[in-house]
């Protein structure tokens, strides 16, 4: 084992210490938002930072940074107060990864990186037609992280698509099944391989395997 | 495809809805927290919201719900201000399901579901031995989300303890190579497969595979 203490982290190479402790939280969810602007030019950004944040009302969030190239996806959101969220999968993970290029203002990542923006029913914001898990979403508000400056973006679920077989009885979402990665750090992309989906825990017995019924 | 309006998900049974709901914010990082009370009682209990908050100071947040069984977990944290992160691993991510049990008070669950306590230096919170990746927490602050009661809770990085091997000249840390493991929703265990690590995107070429050189 090799230990850094605080004193070793302080000391780090500015991009060594970034790549470093955006690896050390685990594995993150992998999600491309679309939004469009009030002029009707659409913009594609990759998140790796989406947490759940409750079921009911139903609200997820996610940090968004000053200097990162997300600024059009967060002056979208708050100009039209919607946006949509889309799971990564394999097939397409390469032109994920792209949109994070500094296009500029007058490109679309869409265009740019051969994604769909597909648009269903009345909602505003445009889906990524390729992804399989499609998430509606309304934006709530932004509250300041004040030790570092950076924001977390709070946003209520409004619609939902999904495959209908990746869905259990019991309301589980089988993400595996639809295909959906994950990623470590800011660029290392991973499938993933179920172990076991384990019973609620209790405290006078080990918890049993449940199995799938989607 | 399937698709829940905001009024399907409204009328979704309790349960049904939280499983479903959890599932879609895409693939979660699962760590084990460790803490100490003030009369030396230690304490373990999973968590899959942790998430990465800026690299410099070196910040990581988690999502604390206040009827969860993780009430010792927050209570240890502001009490004494430190906590332990720790990855879990396919080899005992059973046992860390079982963290998640209501125990009663006078029971560790370090002892109950048979994981080591681990002190390291003169940190003051125990680590999990079976872990390989292993952080050492100052708790900064917690910040309430006034939409549904839960809090965020931000800590900073003191100490990492990492398998030397999993390190890249460049600072990527290996956490598939670790063993590090992810979940969906509340309950759905995976190991990973690395896809590619990719380089910067940049707007005039696609990126390119990053050869691993941990």
């Amino acid at each position: 084992m090799k230990t850094f203490t605080k004193n070793d982290l302080s000391k780090l190479d500015q991009r060594f210490n970034a790549t470093f402790i955006n690896c050390l939280s685990g594995f993150k969810s992998l999600n491309l938002i679309g939004t469009v602007s009030l002029e009707k030019s659409t913009n594609l950004a990759p998140f790796n930072s989406f947490f759940h944040l409750g079921a009911s009302p139903p609200l997820m969030g996610f940090i968004s940074r000053p200097t990162n190239v997300a600024r059009h996806t967060i002056e979208n959101i708050k100009a039209t107060g919607f946006y949509t969220v889309n799971h990564v999968l394999e097939d397409f993970y390469l032109k994920a990864h792209q949109t994070s290029a500094r296009y500029p203002d007058t490109i679309s990542e869409f265009d740019a990186c051969e994604l769909t923006a597909e648009y269903k029913n009345s909602f505003l914001a445009p889906y990524v037609k390729e992804s399989r898990i499609q998430i509606g979403m309304k934006f709530i508000r932004e509250q300041l992280i004040s030790e570092n400056g950076v924001h977390l973006i709070i946003g209520e679920i409004l619609e939902v698509h999904i495959p209908e077989n990746c869905l259990n009885v019991d309301g589980f979402l089988d993400i595996e099944k639809a295909g959906s990665i994950c990623v470590n750090g800011l660029d290392d992309y991973h499938t993933t391989t179920r172990i076991n989906r384990l019973s609620y825990a209790k405290p006078d017995k080990w918890p049993e395997v449940i199995r799938g019924n989607s």
